[in-house]
């Protein structure tokens, strides 16, 4: 069923390279600035992001921050670090553990899910200042898989002021990141939030990528029902289970809900694109 | 020019009142919850925000949080305890002053823009964790005064699950607040973001709220065009301000950009009301 080989999710790496370097360029030019910042945290997505806005905006355009905490795996931070030597990119390095700590000492029951979120969170308020002091734009890292399943902290590492590689599932990233030669290191690692020590993201998920990705596909871009999934041969638990997904955390994915009182509301009808009236 | 006497911002408060505890009560249901957090400053907005709850989920539904800085106004915290004392909630203390201070220990010269951003997504931060804890939504205190003119943090005050007061301009809250019979010292005293001492938001803004709001209105409820206003009376200068600020601040109001790839692409094509699927 899952066979990537023959896929329409596969792309054609050169195009979709232009595409997302000139989307990177343009969006920051069109904001006014020249610079970028992005977490690197050792995996495949924030280190295909670093690759491409690496082009896009050349070794000065790029601040890579490392953030790690605590609980991290070592070989992550390293993983990071010696990419963006790779780049040749400027790195800052924010230890986020006196933070996430400092909030937890009043809690030390806090499970393991509200420790990711605060770490996510953490992350994010340390990329949106920093970019503040580099005058540059926050890229988001989040694929569409995770974005999709819910697999992601609100304000946390869904934030950012674009997001290069969104509307790319994870087995294209995959693709991507071979094209744009990240470090097989880097590409061929058990995919993980990394928020506490053995978490993988298959395991939590109750998915695999390679499988997940073509369901996804066929229910989101193909518009298939559920009806019409199960009819193709998708076990009818997998469908239902990313259907729930999918429906339970689309609050994730939109902004507040704001109570309309008058003619032109925040979010409703009044929105405008990013460079409106500049 | 400005007055409110007759101006078209005069709300009939009866029937907001009864709109924005209609829609804090269907959200939180529509939601699965029975509960709602909500930080409560000392202002204005989040005691109008806090006397809604109360009215729309009862007692048992409303936790409200206090999350004071050192720097903040020690009138501000009593002013956040009476009001919830008086309503019959839960309360919280949460002081955030260890986690900002962790941060900025290894950048003690950072300016109190950052600072102030910092302090407004700790308390984001914080707001999400106890959501979670008490499964509750976050409701969001931004008004669309402040929305508008980008007076606010992403990520930070602007995050929320619903937010009941942001069609409101700060005049109209101020009108719903004695409405909803707000104490006056909380409703008389001079608006600010209290992120350090002696800061008032008119004079970090430029405008008095009671004129801006009527220009607001001018320009998005009633689509008003540069030179209308200015025929209309208004000076130039404010007129380019505000429209200026609005623009600029547009990315703050919207979603991350992604890069668009596929057929369908989350926050373009791939939208859906909160409760899609439910």
């Amino acid at each position: 069923m899952a066979r990537p080989e023959a896929s329409p999710l596969l792309l054609n790496p050169s195009i979709v390279e232009q595409i997302l370097t000139g989307f990177i360029a343009e969006e920051t030019r069109r904001a006014g600035l020249k610079r970028a910042v992005v977490g690197l945290s050792g995996g495949v997505d924030s280190a295909l992001v670093a690759c491409l806005a690496r082009k896009a905006l050349g070794r000065s355009g790029v601040v890579a921050l490392m953030m790690p905490h605590r609980l991290s795996a070592p070989s992550s931070l390293k993983d990071a670090r010696d990419l963006a030597r790779r780049l040749g990119v400027r790195t800052e390095h924010h230890d986020i553990t006196p933070m996430v700590e400092a909030y937890f000492a009043g809690d030390p029951r806090a499970d393991r899910v509200r420790r990711g979120n605060k770490m996510a969170r953490e992350r994010m308020s340390i990329l949106y200042d920093r970019s503040r002091v580099h005058e540059a734009l926050v890229l988001g890292t989040s694929n569409k898989t995770e974005m999709l399943l819910g697999y992601s902290t609100i304000h946390g590492d869904l934030a950012s002021s674009i997001n290069p590689i969104g509307d790319l599932y994870k087995t294209q990233v995959w693709q991507m990141a071979e094209h744009m030669k990240v470090p097989a290191r880097i590409r061929r690692k058990v995919p993980t939030a990394d928020l506490w020590p053995r978490q993988t993201d298959e395991q939590e998920l109750g998915f695999e990528y390679r499988e997940i990705d073509q369901l996804l596909f066929l229910l989101v871009d193909e518009r298939a029902s559920r009806r019409e999934a199960i009819e193709a041969g998708w076990p009818r638990g997998m469908v239902d289970r990313a259907l729930r997904l999918m429906a339970r955390s689309q609050y994730k994915r939109r902004l507040p809900l704001i109570a309309k009182i008058s003619q032109r509301t925040v979010g409703v009808d009044f929105r405008y694109p990013r460079d409106w009236g500049t």
